[in-house]
């Protein structure tokens, strides 16, 4: 029997495809060069993954994932709402211009990778939105937050309101000088907002 | 004396590169094509405008300008500054629509052209914050708007905040269904962080 780290998961496999849309790019990386570069034929790779396109998605969603399950801890801390609302969206900006900054041709090719499938990038903005809606609701209950709108409506709006600070099309904007003032200022007017 | 309508000001000139952008496109237009639309040396064009990247930059000034121009009657209007500021949003947010979805070719253009123009597009961002900046500060005299934020630093955050609504990279977004409601929820969570 194979040792443990050669057999082969979905997780090996996201892992080279991740490397190899980095070297190659997303235009000519291929099922083929994921599968060299496992050691495996390309067959294998297909067991796990149907078509290349099943792969990319795939790719595109362990992408997306690590950012809302950072942020997942943040919702079911215990702790002031308020506190967890302005700790959510600065955690979501950090990771962003974090993906952004540290490798831009990866991010790069994460873009063109969520412009392919929209399906996972809904799915991925419908998590983040119901994370922020359980803030709000444990805004609500506990009094800090008026009450009165629909919280999975005010989340969403949240969320519109801040995507300066965390949609891709502003990437080239997070290095600007400001920019930690300009979230700033958005929050503590939003902050406002919902204070009962 | 040649009649009026044969003069060539500068306002023809830069009706006839917009014909000419629109009709060629911003990589392949050229001064000779605009002089050669107003049947004029291009010489002659080159006296109002001394270069083709003055040109360019007059030409996307003008259509910046148009919005702005349409959005400063809503500040100088005599009434509440809460009905002026939602009326102000929704008339951005209306202009850039109709600019994006009725000439999608044009629009296009434009986005090349503001890509080369930073300057020119950093003076009409100042320009419309300062225009909302006008309307925070009525706010604030009026009694209607919480007093104690800098009104500067407010009408910024509103602009970012509602930036969904008006930046050109979610043009794609404003044909989909249920943006009104959305660009609602967020003018409804700004107005209520507003409220005195």
């Amino acid at each position: 029997m194979a040792p443990t780290s050669e057999i082969l998961t979905a997780e090996r496999i996201l892992e080279a495809t991740e490397e190899v849309l980095r070297r190659h790019g997303p235009a000519k990386a291929t099922v083929v060069d994921v599968a060299r570069a496992l050691g495996v034929s390309h067959g294998s790779v297909y067991r796990h993954f149907r078509t290349k396109a099943a792969l990319r998605e795939a790719v595109t969603k362990r992408w997306l994932d690590r950012t809302s399950g950072e942020l997942a801890g943040i919702v079911a801390a215990d702790r002031d709402p308020e506190a967890r609302l302005r700790d959510w969206l600065a955690t979501l900006f950090a990771a962003k211009r974090r993906k952004a900054g540290d490798d831009p041709e990866l991010f790069a090719t994460y873009m063109v990778l969520t412009g392919e499938n929209g399906t996972v990038v809904r799915e991925h903005i419908a998590d983040l939105t119901g994370q922020l809606t359980r803030i709000v609701e444990a805004g609500v209950e506990s009094g800090a937050f008026a009450a009165g709108t629909d919280p999975a409506m005010t989340a969403r709006a949240l969320f519109h309101a801040t995507g300066r600070f965390h949609d891709p099309c502003y990437a080239r904007e997070w290095e600007e000088p400001g920019i930690e003032a300009d979230f700033t200022a958005v929050m503590d007017l939003l902050v406002r907002a919902l204070r009962a």
